[in-house]
C-alpha cells in the first residue's frame, strides 16, 4: 500500500503522523505551509477540497478527518492492534473519545486563532479568545476525571486515542491552560513523548 | 441486547434514532427536556457527564457522540449492512463524512443558538449568528459538489451517513439557508423522509 500524508507542523495532523509510525507503515509526507496559505492552493484543493490538513492519499483515494484516518490506519495494519475492531462496544468507546476530541476539544482550541471562521467582527474574535482557556480546562477536567482509564486512554491497551489526545495536549500551554492541573493527562503526555514512534514523528515535523 | 436512547427532539440525536429504526433494533427511548435543562440534571450527568444528547445505554455501558453511536449500531446489526466494515477505505470514507458533519457542519450550526459556549459577550453571540447562514451554505455547497455520490451519500449503498446528513438538513431553513440551492441534497432529503424507518423516528419524537 502506498500512503502519503499531507500535514502541517503544530496541527492535529501530528496524530495521524504518530499513528502511521506506531503502525510501522511505510509512507511519504508532504508539508503544507499555512503561512503561505498553501492549504488553499489549487493543487492542494484537488487533494482535499476542504483546504485543511491532514489528508492521507491511499491506493483507493484520499481520506480526510483525523478520526477517519486513525481508524483506517489501525484497520489497515491489524498487527499493530491500535483499535479493537472485533468488539463493537470497545470500538465505539474509541470512536466516542476521538469524536469528542475533534468536535469539542479541537473546536474549543480553534476559537483562539481561527475565530474568523465563525464571526467577521474582530471584537467577537477577541471575546472568543478570552474563553479558550476556560473551555480547554473544562474539557481536560472531564477527560482527567471521567474519560481517561489509564495507563492509556482506553485502559491497558494503547489505541489510536493516545496519539490523538497527546496531540491536543501539546496545545495546552499556548491555550493558557496549566497542564499540572491534570496529573494523569500530564503523566500520559510524558510517557507518549518517550515513545520511539512519537519521537520520530515529532523529529520529522521539526526538521521539515 | 438491551438498548436505551436518550434524545431530545430537534437535535442530532435524530440520526441515532433513525439508524436504530433502520437496523431493526429493539430499544427504549428517554426524552431529555432541554427547556427544563434536564441534560444538566444530576441523574442525566450520571449517564453522560458531558450533559449532551444523544447517549445510548448498552449492555456493556454508555456510548456518546453521534459518529460512534451510528457505527456501533451498524456493527451490532450486521444484517442491516449500514456500514462497510470489511473494507478499510470504504469505512474510512463513511467515517470521514460523519466526522465532517460532527466537527464542522454541526459546529457551524451551533453558533446560531449556542454562541455562549465560545464567548461570554452578547455582541459576540450576535456576530456569530450573522455568519451561520454563510457557513452552512458553504458546507452544503461542498457536500453537494464534492462529497455526495448519489443516490445515497456514499453511492449505491445506503449507510449511516444518510440519516446523519438528513438530520442536519432539517436545520437548514432555520439557519437561514435556502435548500433549493442544493438539488441533490434536497432530493435526498425527500427520499429519506419517505422511508418508513425515518417516519417512525420522526413520529416518535413528535409524539413525545
Amino acid at each position: 500500500m502506498t500512503l502519503k500524508l499531507f500535514y502541517t507542523p503544530g496541527t492535529c495532523a501530528l496524530a495521524s503522523h504518530i499513528v502511521l509510525e506506531e503502525a510501522g507503515a511505510t509512507y511519504d509526507t508532504v508539508r503544507i505551509d499555512f503561512r503561505a496559505n498553501q492549504q488553499q492552493s489549487p493543487d492542494y484543493l484537488k487533494v482535499n477540497p476542504k483546504g485543511r490538513v491532514p489528508a492521507l492519499v491511499t491506493d483507493d483515494g484520499v481520506l480526510t478527518e483525523t478520526p477517519a484516518i486513525l481508524a483506517f490506519v489501525a484497520q489497515s495494519f491489524p498487527d499493530s492492534q491500535l483499535a479493537p475492531f472485533d468488539d463493537a462496544f470497545a470500538f465505539g468507546r474509541v470512536q466516542a473519545f476521538n469524536s469528542y476530541l475533534c468536535s469539542t476539544v479541537h473546536v474549543n482550541h480553534a476559537h483562539r486563532m481561527r475565530g474568523y471562521r465563525w464571526a467577521d467582527d474582530p471584537a467577537a474574535h477577541e471575546a472568543m479568545r478570552k474563553k479558550v482557556a476556560q473551555n480547554m480546562t473544562a474539557c481536560f477536567d472531564l477527560i482527567e476525571s471521567e474519560m481517561f482509564a489509564g495507563p492509556w486512554v482506553m485502559g491497558e491497551h494503547f489505541t489510536i486515542c493516545d496519539p490523538y489526545m497527546f496531540t491536543l495536549t501539546q496545545w495546552l500551554e499556548a491555550d493558557g491552560v496549566d497542564p499540572s492541573r491534570f496529573p494523569k493527562v500530564s503523566d500520559h503526555r510524558q510517557r507518549m513523548a518517550a515513545r520511539a514512534a512519537v519521537a520520530r514523528a515529532l523529529d520529522a515535523e521539526r526538521a521539515s
